[in-house]
């Protein structure tokens, strides 16, 4: 049942006066649930209950953590239909994609049970003393990976579970043993509540210390900034817009103690069209971008929202056929009519620009909150010279770039901002002629694709959903994958410290069975 | 030979005119070498040729830059005499430590030679594809670690070789594949030079791109700032004061696009004394901590310049011992005559607050620009109440803080800037005792000591220098052993990417025989 109130700890309290309610954009109403936004005391008194709660949750062992963390993913599965239920109303997402996001929240919560059951995530390494080394004895030294401390999350408006209050960044911070307190999306609060509910549950039902989980509603940025800026935070994970992202890390790095903040922002995800690949098959490439361009209503951060290709009859083509295609798609509803209407006000500012021709736009009426998609072009020269034509535009909307040659196609990839993708389509080898090109592209990108499409953020050890600035604010960690739990962890060594005082990750005996480097060799050995 | 010009790739310029000298502070004078700083223009050339040069040095195999690196060693070592000379003569240090230093700098440019050369460090991770998964086929995805691009180097007054020019953060840097801009430290702008001159050498050698490296001379803050600012500049290692640290980091977070900055600053490196270890022991304990207090006059980041205990007589005996030992220290040079300046104002800032007990002053005539040693003495609570008390004196002096009970040593750890190192010193068990100080303790710093000194690092893989805010700008990373390389790194996926065009450490074959993780399991094997 959603109470609108927010979770401090284990406890449901609402004692502001500032309240709000979700809207449903398929109906385009108000929905009925009142959420009170958390006050100054609310914040304060839940950062101290993380605080306290991470002496002992940091020092969890990582079979309780895992328990934890699998009891989530069942609680979140328990709450079943009014889950479900709730997240489409607050969306204007079909079920089916509400059901395709729990699984892979759920998914997340139990691979990073596993990497904690299994425990070789921390990375010890050991280098054991050498008493007689000349000129020194060498010391006893052990490392291994520590939390930093309470973690604020800051979910995504469009994934309300993936990316959300048991999304990737909170799965990942009380994996690696940080309490975390969640500044829910005001868009689907209720969501967020029931997400929490389970949390809450699941902390209880498994022994584990009031505060090391919290939900606090917020309608604006106030909550999100108090919390930003509290003493006793030690790290920040957002995903959202470019405008919000920075505002956090500015924050943070005015604190008196900077802390980390890792924000996924804005990308827009540039695909290359070689020729060779259009001569062969731009009819089937054309379906398949009309396809990706309006996937979940163009409203993924791994939308390709910038086509480049080189200017000849096979790009005109291409052009053409995604055109006609894209306007055969039926518009589909946007998650808020705020996002909505900077879809509208972005779509006019680009679409206002000098030399901007639009190949492709819905016309046809559609119902409240649905977007209409677009398709424009533009030579390389101007694009190059215009950076508004650079900027995303949330939504389903592509821009085709249409290059001289591949010297202006490299030139047009080394000065786009940081990217989260970069995709090349070519076929019978045209891509090794095209070497600087996809230099520039991987340069600019956290991850590089062939032959395929951007959206589809695969959740492996091997994926990097991140990059340059401002698809993140930091490009040396990545936001999904079992290694997304190193940006809350920080290695610590212990020198000469005593055998039974040590972590079991780090004694001799290895109680724990995990990998570990040993005077540089690899083992699960003991000492 | 010293020339004073800059290093701009591989060629000598110094178009400026604003000039300086360094200073030998034994002799009390100038030394004779005239420095020209770096220009605008040569800072903006500096930086062309370190992005030019990254497009080939971050595609260089790891089996050339090891060579790379090993011949920067061994030009090193050819310098000779004219290094070790320069060398006292820029910083007061005695030949021994100079030698010393060198061994370390050496050892390290060989220690990341071996770890590029073996391959493994890049993390290749792989997941094979699975075209027939449901509901959707599996991409194959690969990834590994990337350069960042052109890494800007502050070195550090205290480590004219380990920690500056070709030191632990160059070395980490072109180890990964990033070029290297040094800050030269204007009071060994000599031996920056020197080996400046080296690095140059084995690039030419060894064939590495003209661009690779530079040095520039700077007797102010500009060149560093200028720098900084650069939008093609991609990261920032520094080593020095907090002030000095904190200003470079506040400057990349302003930044159109922010940079990371890792400065490892200041630490008072705390060290607890148990009354056991005290009562058994405390004779023993007074004449280390006194050469530990006046080791290299005090100047290395990890001095231990807060000692802390609980009253009683153990305690006061301790500091009647310390206090006589290190009296009978002869006192040192420092490295320049603003440090010992530096180290009066401090000192004297510190002895001026309220109920400050001396218990040890040296008081007989010195040479100039030698530091005279001084122990002091507070009661828990004073220290408590005056965070000036907290601050670090770079110098050979330290303060202990006397408590009521154990209770006020952990309030006071916790509450206590982050630290280098923290060290316990106890005897028969009584550690367990003092669970939560320990605790306290570790929460303050990224590295802890039992029954030892924090000075002396070792370069090892388990060896973590660095920790929470003010100790460095990042505690997720350690600025000394291998993995001080995924400070300049970047991981990188690859996905459904054609094998000849993978990167060898992620091709099928794997031709380098790496260790990968291959679909979740840790192997040299091909796929």
């Amino acid at each position: 049942m959603i109470t609108g109130k927010n979770y401090i700890g284990n406890n449901l309290i609402a004692e502001g006066n500032k309240t709000y309610k979700t809207f449903n954009p398929q109906l385009n109403i108000e929905n009925e649930s009142v959420f009170t936004e958390a006050t100054s005391e609310e914040i304060d008194l839940a950062v101290k209950l993380a605080t306290k709660a991470y002496k002992k949750f940091s020092k969890t062992s990582g079979i309780r953590k895992a328990v934890f963390l699998n009891a989530i993913a069942d609680e979140i599965l328990a709450l079943d239909d009014e889950l479900i239920q709730t997240y489409c109303s607050e969306t204007g997402l079909p079920e089916g994609r509400a059901k395709g996001e729990r699984g892979r929240t759920v998914g997340q919560l139990r691979t990073f049970a596993k990497l904690v059951e299994d425990g070789s995530w921390v990375e010890a390494t050991i280098d054991t003393a050498q008493p007689d080394r000349e000129p020194m004895a060498r010391p006893d030294v052990r490392k291994m990976m520590m939390p930093l401390g309470p973690v604020v999350v800051f979910g995504a408006s469009n994934f309300p579970l993936a990316y959300s209050t048991a999304g990737g960044d909170t799965a990942a911070a009380l994996a690696s043993g940080c309490p975390v307190i969640v500044k829910s999306h005001p868009m689907h609060a209720g969501t967020g509540e029931l997400v929490a509910s389970a949390i809450i549950k699941a902390a209880e039902k498994t022994g584990m210390p009031n505060g090391v989980f919290s939900n606090l509603n917020s309608s604006g940025i106030e909550v999100g900034q108090k919390l930003v800026m509290h003493p006793q935070v030690k790290a920040i994970g957002f995903t959202g817009s470019i405008r919000g992202g920075r505002a956090l890390y500015d924050m943070a790095a005015q604190r008196e103690e900077p802390i980390p903040v890792f924000a996924e922002m804005g990308s827009v995800n540039p695909v290359i069209m070689l020729p060779t690949a259009l001569q062969n098959r731009g009819e089937e490439l054309a379906k398949t971008y009309a396809s990706s361009i309006t996937l979940g209503t163009g409203q993924f951060c791994t939308n390709p929202g910038l086509i480049l290709g080189i200017k000849g009859e096979e790009l005109s083509d291409f052009v053409a056929n995604l055109s006609k295609d894209i306007l055969e798609i039926d518009p589909s509803c946007m998650l808020h009519p705020n996002i909505k209407g900077a879809y509208e006000v972005n779509k006019t500012t680009i679409l206002s620009q000098d030399k901007i021709n639009v190949t492709a736009e819905f016309t046809k009426d559609v119902q409240s909150n649905y977007a209409k998609q677009v398709v424009a072009t533009v030579e390389g020269s101007t694009f190059l010279a215009n950076t508004k034509l650079h900027q995303e535009v949330f939504g389903p909307f592509s821009i085709v770039v249409q290059c001289e040659d591949s010297d202006e196609l490299e030139e047009i990839l080394s000065k786009l901002e940081g990217q989260l993708t970069g995709t090349v389509i070519g076929d019978n080898n045209e891509v090794s002629e095209y070497s600087e090109v996809v230099s520039a592209l991987q340069n600019r990108v956290g991850r590089i694709i062939f032959n395929g499409v951007p959206t589809g953020v695969e959740v492996c050890p091997s994926m990097v959903h991140g990059g340059p600035y401002p698809a993140s604010t930091d490009s040396r960690f990545t936001a999904v994958g079992v290694s997304s739990i190193k940006r809350w962890v920080r290695p610590f060594s212990y020198q000469d410290w005593p055998n039974d005082l040590l972590p079991d990750e780090l004694k001799n005996e290895n109680p724990l069975e995990i990998l570990r480097s040993v005077n540089r060799e690899l083992t699960t050995s003991k000492i």
